[in-house]
C-alpha cells in the first residue's frame, strides 16, 4: 500500500483536500493517503518548505509527497517530480524543495507537460485537483515520470537565512513559533560544536537573555526563560509552562545571539 | 475496501467525529474513513449541501457518504439513504441532498427506521455515532437499504439562490469565500454561453468593478480585482496576492452583477 | 489491520502528528492511523482524559492509542503502556489514565525503558515521535510489552471533580463546553436514578434555570433553557438553537445544581 501525503494552505480542514482525496482514491483505491496539514499560511512557500523537510523524511520509502502552496497557479511555473532519497515529490515549481535540497539534491528531476496524465478537463486555480493529484496517482500505479515529462535539471530555490557565525558569536534569528508558542532558530546544533552549551554560553532573545542550554524544559522554573536543542536539533527558545511568544511578544524574525565571552 | 467519509459540524477535528470513526471500523475493520470537514459552520445545512456537492463526486464509485449537520436530532425528522449517480448517501431528510439533487435525482431513496441497524442504545443527541455510522457499516458489508426502512418519493430541499439571467445582465450574488478570501459566487459558466467574457463584459461587485473575465489569477496585476471561472465553474471574484473579501469588505451576500451594453 | 489513533496537544492540524504518523508507517505499513485529534488544550491533562474515556472505547477491539499531551517531556516521569478492556494504551504516566480507569483499572500495566525498542536517537522534546510512535509500533508487530519494559502496580490519576448527592438536590458543575457551545455537567444519569426528572426537577445553572430534563434540545423552544441527559449519559445544559456558553456568558466551572423540593 504506497502513502501519499498532502500539504496545503487551503485551510484547516478545507473540503478543496477532500476532493484530492478523492481524485486519488478513485484513481488507486489502494493508496493511503495522509494529510500532513492543510494550515501552511496562505501562500507562504518558506514556510511550505519548512514543513516538508521536517516531516516527510519520516515517510516511508516510495512515499509520494504533493505540496500545493502554488500562489503561481495557472501561470507559465511548472510543476515538478522529484525524487530526493527514497521521497517521491510533486508539487510547483517555486522554492518548495528549498530545505530538503539543502541536505539532498534530487537524483531525479522532471518537469512534467504531458496533458495525457491529468483529468481530461484541467480548472486554472486548483491543479492540485486536476494535475497533481492524476500525477501521483499515476506514479503510484508504476507509472515513470520520464512518461509524464522532461528531465530538468534546475529548480527553483529561496536563500535561507543562515546564521552569521563569528569567533565569540552566532547571530541568527527566530524562523518558526510552533503551536506553543516556542521560539524556532535558525541555529543548528552543527553551529554548536566545539563550543561550549553549559553556563558559559549567553543565549539573548530580543530583549531577554539566559545562560546555558538546557536538555529539557523541565530543568527549569516554571515561568522562566530555557534554551534547548529542539527535536529538529535547532536552538529552541521556551518559556518553561507558557506560550513564549505571548509572554515575551516577540515574533518571526527576532534576532537570537549566542555568544561566549571567551 | 470500501471508502467511507464524513461530513460535520462538530467543530475542527472533533473528537465526536473520532467516536464515529471507531464505531463504523469496529463493524468493518476494512474501512477507509476519510474525513471530508469537521468546520462546516455549525447547523448550516446550506454550506454542508454545498460541501457535498463540491466534493463527493470526486470519490470513487461505490463510496458512502455521511453527513451530520443535524439540528433536528432526536426530533421526529427522518435518516435517508439516497443513491446518487454511484454515491451512496446517509444523512438526516433536512436539506443537506439540495444541490447535489439539482444535478442528479436520487436513483435510490430510503427512509431509515428499522431500529435493529443500530447501535443497541441509540442517544438521542448523536444519531450520528448511534445510527448513522451503524447504518453506513452495514451498508458497506452489502446490507440492502430496503432492509434497513422502507422507499419513499419526496425529500426536504430548499430552494437554491439562482442567479436572475436578462438581456444585457446577470444579476447573482457572493454565495461562500473560501480560505483564501475569495469570492465564489453563484454564475456558472453556462449562464455566460454565448455571451462575450472579454473586455466587454462588466463585473461589479459591491462598489467595486472589473472588465473581462480572466484566465487566471496570474494574469491581473498584483493588489487589483480579477474576475475568473473558477475549479467548479463558478465566477469567482478575487484580489490577485490578497484576501479580497478583507481587502473590500465584502460578505456572503453581496451582490454581484455581469453586464453587456450590446 | 491494527488501528492506532493519535490524541495530541500539538495544535490543529499540527505536521508534528504527520511525523509521528511518518515513524508508525515506516515501521508497520499495514498500520491504520486515525488522528483522533490534535486540538487537546495545550497541556491539559485533564481534557486529555476527557477525551481518551469518549472515544477509545469504541474503537475495534486491539487498538493501540497513543495520547501525547505531555508537559513534562524529558524529565524523569515514566512513559506507559496500559490494557484496559480490549484496549491498548501508550502515555506519559501523568493522570491522562485517570477517567478511563474510573470505569475499570488496566489488566496489564508495563513501565516502559527498554531503549532497544525506541528511535535511535532520541530528541528530549518530542517523544511522541521518538519513543511512544516505535513503542507502538512494536505493539502491533506483536512484541510483548513485558520485552519493552518492566511491570508496576501504580499510576498517577489525579481526583474527579465528583458531584454531591444530598436528600433535596445534586450540586455538580459544568465540566466541559462542546463546540457548539453546550454546558456538560459532572452529573451522570446514575446520579438521578430513582429522582424525578419532570417539571418537580429544578435545574440551576448560574443565574439561569429551567425545570425538568427534556429527552432532546428540540423538545424546547427556540431560545429556550434545556436540561438534557447528552450521548455520554451527562446532565448537558443548552439553548436551543443557539451558543448556550456565549448566550449566558457561562463557563467550565459554573456550578450546576438539580434540586427537588420534595
Amino acid at each position: 500500500m504506497t502513502v501519499v501525503t498532502l500539504t496545503t494552505d487551503f485551510g484547516v480542514e478545507s473540503p478543496y483536500t477532500a476532493a484530492m482525496e478523492g481524485v486519488l482514491l478513485s484513481m488507486n483505491p489502494r493508496l493511503n493517503v495522509v494529510r500532513i496539514t492543510n494550515s501552511v499560511p496562505p501562500q507562504n512557500i518558506r514556510a511550505g518548505s519548512a514543513i516538508l523537510a521536517e516531516t516527510t523524511p519520516f515517510f516511508p520509502e516510495g512515499t509520494i509527497h504533493i505540496a500545493v502552496i502554488d500562489p503561481g497557479v495557472g501561470t507559465t511555473r511548472s510543476i515538478l517530480y522529484a525524487k530526493i532519497g527514497e521521497q517521491h515529490y510533486v508539487l510547483p515549481d517555486n522554492g518548495l524543495l528549498s530545505q530538503l535540497s539543502e541536505q539532498e539534491q534530487p537524483s531525479l528531476l522532471f518537469r512534467l507537460t504531458n496533458a495525457n496524465f491529468w483529468r481530461r478537463v484541467t480548472s486554472n486555480t486548483f491543479h492540485g485537483r486536476d494535475i497533481m493529484a492524476p500525477i501521483a496517482a499515476h506514479l503510484s500505479l508504476g507509472v515513470p515520470p520520464q512518461e509524464m515529462g522532461e528531465p530538468v535539471t534546475d529548480f527553483h530555490t529561496f536563500d535561507s537565512i543562515v546564521p552569521r557565525v563569528m569567533a565569540d558569536r552566532i547571530c541568527g534569528e527566530v524562523v518558526r513559533i510552533d503551536s506553543f508558542g516556542n521560539l524556532i532558530t535558525n541555529i543548528h546544533s552543527e553551529h554548536l560544536q566545539g563550543r561550549p552549551t553549559d553556563q558559559r554560553a549567553l543565549i539573548i532573545c530580543g530583549l531577554y537573555d539566559t545562560y546555558g542550554v538546557m536538555n529539557t524544559y523541565g530543568d527549569g522554573y516554571e515561568g522562566s526563560l530555557v534554551a534547548i536543542i529542539n527535536s529538529s536539533n535547532l536552538l529552541e527558545i521556551a518559556v518553561v509552562g507558557e506560550n513564549a511568544s505571548k509572554r515575551l511578544n516577540l515574533q518571526v524574525g527576532t534576532p537570537v545571539t549566542i555568544g561566549w565571552e571567551g
